[in-house]
């Protein structure tokens, strides 16, 4: 029987919800998925968390004592006094719904909401692309652009749990409205269906060919732009450079603001890699002032999709651990 | 003689150096101010300041044990674990020279030195608008636009304590150079200098009558606006209500990427009191997301001129406790 500790971390989206058994090291023992029902409500889901849960303490041949603590990380804003889940776009219904306490309780162990881009960076800090940095800012691009901040070696949550928004900085004031209710936000420049939009731009305005003519433009999606690029794609490069330089608009804005020395950029959109980071650093060293600009570090992450369960399971170690001490 | 515990706060300037005497709670005993006489250098600074704070506690009735600190603001960035100022425009020869060690020793006390900017927002958070907050955001609005971080009650340096360059963050990309080397800065659109240029386009734009167009242009200065608009006339207060909501847009940006309670407004510019910040406020509410928009209190600053001798003062007492437990 394995009794090393343990904590379990689970991840909650629209459509699934990823759960991991993480070793104190982050590393992870084993991990699942199982489906959110969304409709079916947050209570129906608790059973079914636990369950899972156990099948993987099983599997992974853990004593009872081993499990720890759990971590849940959930997109949207959280109460983290009250750890409720105050404002999910994806998960209207569940809103302030005691999930985390159920868990814990069905689960026998102390548990730890977060929201999930905050489990990110936490996750990236302590085991992934940020680790050694004491202070760190984690970007995730995909449909939405969320961020999370690790200020001098702690999580930053701001004064409701809204710190972070770094996909809605404005940057350009008279720019397209974004869906926050803002204009030119950083968002609406490098958000994944923007992405897109531009492809189809650059198809229309720029007479190269590419393989993204070949499809439906249904079809075209960031991540296939993405491919396209790494396959030698010049066109899509373009629209990815493109793509990359307003990032490092915002970016700059960011290092100037938080003297980061690290900034890690995950999330799905990110799995265009160089393609569109090359261009954000080239500009972040253009616009941020000298010292900040040259102190931020921007890499790719490193934990992929499994960085807000392990993060989120980590977080709710050191809760364990602060309440013993 | 007057025993309780004093620091000595200096704010050094590219003019003046201003050099107060103050108690543990924050409030000035006396104070002076003095020429910087830059060209002349820090060194020969040295004695006319240790001989400035002498006359103060004569002045005051000190006992000598009773001066506990002495907290040096200065204008750059400050490498804090050197205690140097690293890079300061107004100060060029004085950088890096031991100017806070030599006060210290000269006056026998322990010393810190800080950015004058953070200084000034540890001081309003002391003592000043920003009492009582967790997460401050203090901006400085006159020829140059700054700003100082208190995050989780704590003043936030960043990796190399040049975070707070709130004055340098994008609000339009394609805008109009910056000093900095930048575009479409913040600071390029509520610098006073930019005030000024925005009052001479309405001058020739806008038919209405103003006191301004009496004015010799040199006269037109970011002060005489806010006078004017003081006064009643209509195209100064438009004037500043375009600042405002320049201004506006920036701050939007940082409440949703810091989520701060407070956001104190400080420096020249802000004389123009709510002039400015009622639309800034406005926008603020446009265009910040809801939750960190409506927790984000703009307010304008308390301490006036005096917030950064009272802040480097308090910081330098700060650190005698944390050294004394």
């Amino acid at each position: 029987m394995v009794v090393s500790p343990h904590a379990v971390g689970i991840d909650i989206g629209g459509t699934a919800m990823k759960i991991a058994l993480v070793r104190a090291d982050g590393s992870i023992a084993c991990n699942t998925q199982i489906p959110t029902h969304v409709a079916a409500g947050a209570a129906a889901a608790v059973p079914r968390i636990v369950a899972a849960v156990r099948a993987l303490g099983r599997e992974a041949g853990l004593a009872p004592e081993a499990l720890q603590a759990a971590g849940i990380a959930s997109a949207g804003i959280i109460d983290f006094e009250n750890q409720l889940v105050l404002d999910a776009p994806n998960l209207r219904v569940w809103e302030r719904h005691p999930l985390a306490q159920e868990v814990g309780r069905g689960l026998g162990v102390p548990f730890r909401l977060e929201n999930d881009v905050n489990a990110m960076a936490y996750g990236e800090w302590r085991c992934g692309a940020g680790r050694g940095a004491r202070h760190l800012l984690c970007v995730t691009l995909g449909t939405g652009v969320g961020g999370g901040l690790v200020l001098d070696g702690t999580l930053y949550r701001g004064a409701c749990g809204a710190a972070g928004e770094v996909g809605h900085i404005t940057v350009n004031r008279d720019g397209p409205a974004c869906r926050c209710g803002s204009t030119g936000c950083l968002e609406r420049y490098v958000g994944s269906r923007y992405i897109v939009e531009r492809a189809a731009h650059f198809l229309q305005r720029d007479a190269r060919p590419s393989v993204l003519r070949g499809m439906a433009p249904v079809d075209i999606s960031a991540r296939r732009i993405a491919t396209a690029a790494g396959d030698g794609d010049a066109l899509a490069r373009a629209v990815l450079a493109e793509t990359g330089q307003w990032l490092g608009v915002g970016l700059a804005s960011l290092a100037n603001v938080l003297n980061p020395e690290r900034i890690v950029v995950g999330g799905g959109v990110a799995a265009a890699g160089d393609w569109i980071l090359e261009p954000a650093r080239t500009t972040l060293r253009q616009r941020a002032m000298s010292i900040p600009g040259t102190a931020a570090r921007v890499v790719p992450a490193a934990l992929g999709n499994h960085a807000a369960v392990v993060g989120a399971a980590l977080l709710a170690l050191a809760r364990v651990e602060e309440e013993r001490a």
